[in-house]
């Protein structure tokens, strides 16, 4: 098939590529692949991004590629510098030229974002975040993004005005399949809404680190079962990143899943009025932004 | 050597095995080994007993073995039910004999303690707290036995009133080598005081897992030295654990080294006297006053 986009959008992070070919603001097409910034040298980064779009490319033409998250950190395939917020969430004006060996690519990184205290830092969720204000350019309030690293972003008058990040889902994983905590997690089941309501009221009053073992000791003296000490610990943590938080204004949880309607749930709990928006064109519509060179 | 012991002390924990050849309450000969009793599936035990104190044991005699620690977990030699608190830390009749192949062992396994609200366990700590009270049998006030699960346990009148369990040890260890902060926290380098009192300060102040990302980006914006983030990370830990802290009494940390000498720190900065009590010989001595059948 010849796809022949006029450019392509990459949405590249840790773990995962997703690329889109691109006819102006939509998408005509759609790769992935698993091979994620953190596995990749930095010789890798060009074979591994051909991999997923070369079916796109022409010979004797350049297309240009718009690429955002960890591919511009510092182990990525160029170190694309941080936008310092207060501040728009892209800039069109701000991308890095990456250096390419293949003649039919031209790519540019976009910048992530940091703040100077609390230090914090950001790379991709920025592009989310500009893909969610073109649809709500108004917003005033709070985004969360949950994943791997929460990400909690304050936003008003189309800018970033402080974020901060939550180790959320790596604690989550770390203590559930390396920890001693595994021997009382592991097993069959879903989901236990108690349970995760009782974690969520044990982390927002700040007891979740004094509650993890707890997790351990009612397995074997009560035979609490797996899943509801998975639902419990997921509670803690997440009531834990949510302690003292106050949106100022709107809140919206970014993402779809059981992800999303977890932190829903605790933010219901905790008496804060949010709702969800599907995070997963998020991404390629900030791209697209910035490729029109529109920012915000 | 014919060490030939009237019988023989041994502290078998998770990751190690120590055995004292011992004559009355004395030891004349010490073996050490690396099979801990989270690697051995139950058949295994007795071999690697064996393969510690076999030298000591002669043919046509029964040389009792009086053992404490993991090896009576659920998934140890045998399951040695728990005492629940308050209790004395050990009582010489409530121990369990272990099934045994060869004829020259009789081997009897402590049980460990357990707390029903809130649900905490123990295996081990309990003799090192016998032995701890052997010496000081009027003590009141607080242990801490710090450790990769430490204990605080609430003493009295020769009695464990209550304890509680904190995953420190190994959320630093898992921090520190499997999540994103390894990048910032490895490197050579000793320990950095100011770094850790500032952790200090942040975990008993509830800030530990809202701090624990500023390591990674405080790294990447402003080079903060691994010395400096493990600090910090060790002294949010360790303040997060003392979060409210109040001993009711005395406090002593069991133990000796770079870590007795961090929560010995912690501890002054959050204005709370304590002393060290090295804790390497504790469990031979509860051990001994067991075998005696003294207890507490």
């Amino acid at each position: 098939m010849n796809v022949s986009p006029d450019w392509i959008a990459v949405d590249w992070g840790s773990s995962n590529l997703r690329a889109f070919a691109m006819r102006g603001g939509e998408p005509v097409a759609e790769a992935a692949s698993g091979e994620g910034a953190s596995g990749l040298a930095r010789e890798d980064f060009e074979p591994a991004l051909l991999r997923a779009i070369g079916p796109w490319l022409s010979e004797g033409r350049v297309t240009p590629v718009l690429a955002c998250g960890m591919v511009g950190a510092r182990h990525g395939w160029i170190e694309a510098p941080y936008r310092v917020v207060p501040c728009a969430p892209a800039a069109p004006g701000e991308t890095i030229l990456a250096p390419t060996q293949d003649p039919r690519l031209s790519l540019r990184i976009l910048p992530g974002l940091s703040q100077a205290s609390p230090a914090d830092v950001m790379r991709g969720e920025e592009t989310q975040i500009a893909g969610f204000l073109a649809g709500d350019p108004g917003f005033a309030g709070a985004l969360i993004l949950p994943g791997t690293h929460s990400k909690q972003a304050r936003i008003a008058g189309g800018r970033v005005l402080s974020f901060s990040t939550w180790m959320t889902g790596e604690l989550f994983a770390l203590l559930s399949q390396s920890s001693v905590l595994r021997h009382s997690l592991q097993g069959v089941g879903g989901e236990d809404p108690a349970a995760f309501a009782a974690g969520v009221r044990i982390g927002a009053g700040g007891g979740a680190l004094r509650g993890l073992f707890a997790l351990r000791a009612e397995g074997l003296l009560e035979g609490l079962p797996a899943q509801a000490a998975r639902s419990r610990l997921s509670g803690m943590l997440i009531g834990a990143e949510l302690t003292g938080f106050d949106p100022g204004g709107d809140c919206v949880v970014i993402g779809a899943g059981g992800l999303a309607r977890a932190y829903l749930a605790a933010l219901d709990l905790l008496g804060i009025p949010a709702r969800a928006c599907d995070g997963a064109e998020l991404a390629r519509r900030g791209l697209a932004l910035i490729h029109e060179g529109r920012g915000l």
